[in-house]
């Protein structure tokens, strides 16, 4: 599939969504769309993703299959400013795609045009309106079943799981993402945003993800907020429980001790919590804590490398920063 | 108010949100409808709650505000044997009050008739629309926040909850039920079913309810679900960190071992399933553990006082069991 991105005015720094899509899409993406950085590449910020021109509209953009829009602002609304884009791409036949808030396919502009011109709009936070109690069923697909767990929400979890695919994949292993927020719904064209899920069906939600792609023989279930989150604690418990794992892979960024946005709450040692999700597990499906995950962008090489023994000798278990050394160093501990 | 409480075919067994009014609630109740008990009374059935004539349909029932629907048939649909009581209360200008998932205030006669009669249509699991997720603020409250948890869904929190109220009352403390589900809004008038709400909000709605109510000195939050559950443990931990305890009762059902509907699974034994919850609560609000409430109906007293011994070396703590016996013996050891 052919897509392009909308990132105006946020590309790269604060555009989460597209540069998950460049980095972990298995598109063939046609073009950044960036008013501010029109002419650029987008090599020239990110030397190491799939590169593609910037444009300043989707008039500069070549052929393509659909428009995903690639940021999301506080609030997750729909800027006006965007409009015209998206106008252009479905007169086109272009198939929108969208993880805001703000409902796309609700719009009254962009319904009647979506079906002048044969075009979709794919509103992807909007979970199934069938999903129902979990079974506790999750636990029998014949995959082994891996989640990235963490200690707050941005502690690397969704890279976490693409990286670690991308080991398996390098070594011949039939592995796949279980996408549970936005930007891996857009990056793997399926999955259900869990925390848009009624609180009583989210670990349905889950388990449902997992048993869709129980056939391969690895799933890294990507895991959401923290299990002592004061606010997203309900969505983590939902995912360990749905997906019912068989191995934990515990996600920190180094050097963080208080929970972001909720500074007046300290974060438990990584040793403890990850403890504490070991807990959690055991009753429903054993999981263990089996790979720790440093996030050690703040950090030279030699400090990175101090904090990857600290946080080694802490978990009692295989460590990677898998930005910066891959993952495949602690593929072996989380595979059966 | 002067209620009507529907519970046709089902009362008192398969009846909880009926015996639960019935025994909680500050209603004024004028009958019961069960056409299959009609010309009976409530006492002839529950000793030791509320009495009220059975009655067969809304004819036979005197000058009352509001209709309350006290069954929940599995999958929470409304059968259609109960329409002309509907009809008949808003005919009458009286408000319909349901839990039922299937929502009343969409179907289109019952929408008519209560426009035409100036009644009101309240479907008390539709949770507010204006939600967001926790600001982490409900431990700043003044009152003293007690939360009642479980080892599953049915051990006894929502009982608890109004035991401990009423046990506080007694002692002349200002002490209010913060409700999360549907029978405790029934019974309260008030509160937010949690489990109905996405689960991104389930801690703020927790929060909104708890700092609502900070006012009173001392709040008995009814917990949901169970902390290790297959399904519902999503919604226990999003009350758990949305309330922020400052003290825990800890409820069991004597002699259970295994999770209520998914059997495959066992229970923690119970010291370990506190502990778990102290666990869990620490790094949010530190609350710990501090009372038991243990369920014995399926013992004679011998027996019971046996379960209770050993519950009570087990968890370290105070126990009770509230139904047989009062909740007061606990109170010390919750309060401040």
């Amino acid at each position: 599939m052919r897509i392009a991105i909308l990132a105006h005015e946020r590309f790269p720094d604060d555009a989460k969504t597209a540069v998950g899509v460049l980095r972990y899409g298995d598109h063939d993406v046609v073009a950044v769309l960036d008013r501010e950085h029109a002419g650029q590449r987008v090599h020239g910020h990110l030397p190491d993703v799939q590169d593609a021109p910037i444009v300043a509209g989707m008039d500069d953009v070549p052929d393509c299959d659909a428009l995903l829009i690639g940021i999301a602002p506080i609030g997750g609304g729909f800027e006006q400013s965007w409009r015209p884009d998206v106008v252009a791409a479905l007169e086109r036949g272009c198939d929108v795609v969208s993880g805001l808030h703000y409902v796309l396919g609700d719009d009254e502009q962009f319904q009647r045009l979506a079906a002048e011109h044969g075009a979709e709009i794919r509103d992807i936070r909007r979970p199934p309106d069938d999903l129902t109690v979990a079974a506790g069923t999750a636990g029998e697909v014949d995959a082994h079943v891996v989640l990235t767990v963490g200690t707050d929400c941005s502690s690397g979890k969704m890279t976490a799981s693409y990286e670690l695919r991308e080991a398996a994949r390098e070594r011949g292993i039939d592995a796949e993402v279980i996408p549970t927020g936005q930007t891996g719904i857009m990056i793997s064209g399926w999955g259900i945003a869990i925390d848009r899920v009624i609180s009583d069906f989210a670990a349905g939600a889950t388990e449902r993800l997992v048993e869709q792609a129980g056939d391969h023989d690895v799933l890294f279930v990507e895991g959401q907020g923290a299990l002592v989150h004061p606010a997203y604690s309900g969505v983590t418990a939902a995912i360990l429980h749905g997906a019912q794992p068989d191995s934990l892979v515990f996600c920190h960024v180094a050097g963080q001790q208080r929970v972001g946005g909720y500074e007046s709450f300290e974060l438990p040692d990584p040793a403890a919590y990850a403890e504490l999700y070991e807990s959690m597990a055991g009753p429903v499906s054993g999981a263990t804590v089996d790979a720790g995950l440093l996030n050690t962008a703040d950090f030279e090489r030699n400090g990175a490398d101090e904090q990857l023994d600290r946080y080694g000798q802490a978990l009692g278990v295989p460590v990677t920063d898998p930005v910066r050394d891959g993952a495949d160093a602690v593929l072996d501990a989380v595979l059966p």
